[in-house]
């Protein structure tokens, strides 16, 4: 079990997260699809809810990946908030607006180490109002 | 380190899980104040997204619970997907339907195990569209 003191946010596990997230969001700005799928966990358990859509499963992730327009992605951080939670787990959640738009978005990840490196195994996308 | 293989979806943890999420929407729906407090991470570090309000920490949490209409809670879950990552982590998403409305919400929350029990570390609710 996790302690729920010692446990949270380790800093070098946070260290690892960290790098991962920015990771993820330099790719997702750039449209680097590649970096995005292998970012996402390999798995038919793994989910997106999007702003316009709900995605099952990594082929589904992977099939919207590729069939979307490369432009009007880059958006600007406007809070973030990561936590781990003993070595294996952490969540990542940040505040967002895209260029161009009044709406606030939310971004909701939860992350799980694996032996290929850190991968998200759920997300949830949404634009608020 | 979780097997990806191994220990994803253990039974006797899936259950777990499963029986504090049908806790958990058993009390949202009748506004069960106390259950909900319970059922969140008594932590700094919890975070809700929800349909209007973004969240940060179990206090937030608490007050816009206590502050709530308890009326118009009723939905119907349209489909569920709860996965478990070992002993100690887990995800569980829904998509629903408020009664009344024609908008798609989407619930993603994940669980940690701690030694008062299962509990929700982070959230995310929106409707679609």
């Amino acid at each position: 079990m996790i302690d729920e003191h010692q446990d949270i946010n380790i800093p070098e596990v946070l260290q690892e997260v960290e790098a991962a997230f920015a990771r993820y969001e330099d790719a997702l700005v750039n449209n680097k699809v590649d970096v995005l799928d292998e970012l996402f966990w390999n798995s038919p358990h793994t989910l997106r809810y999007g702003a316009t859509e709900n995605l099952y499963g990594f082929e589904q992730i992977q099939a919207f990946r590729a069939g979307r327009p490369s432009q009007g992605l880059s958006r600007e951080v406007l809070r973030t908030a990561i936590t781990t939670y003993g070595r294996d787990f952490a969540t990542a959640n940040i505040e967002f607006q895209r260029s161009g738009s009044t709406r606030l978005g939310r971004q909701s990840q939860t992350w799980m180490r694996t032996a290929q490196g850190w991968r998200v195994v759920a997300a949830h996308v949404s634009l608020m109002g």
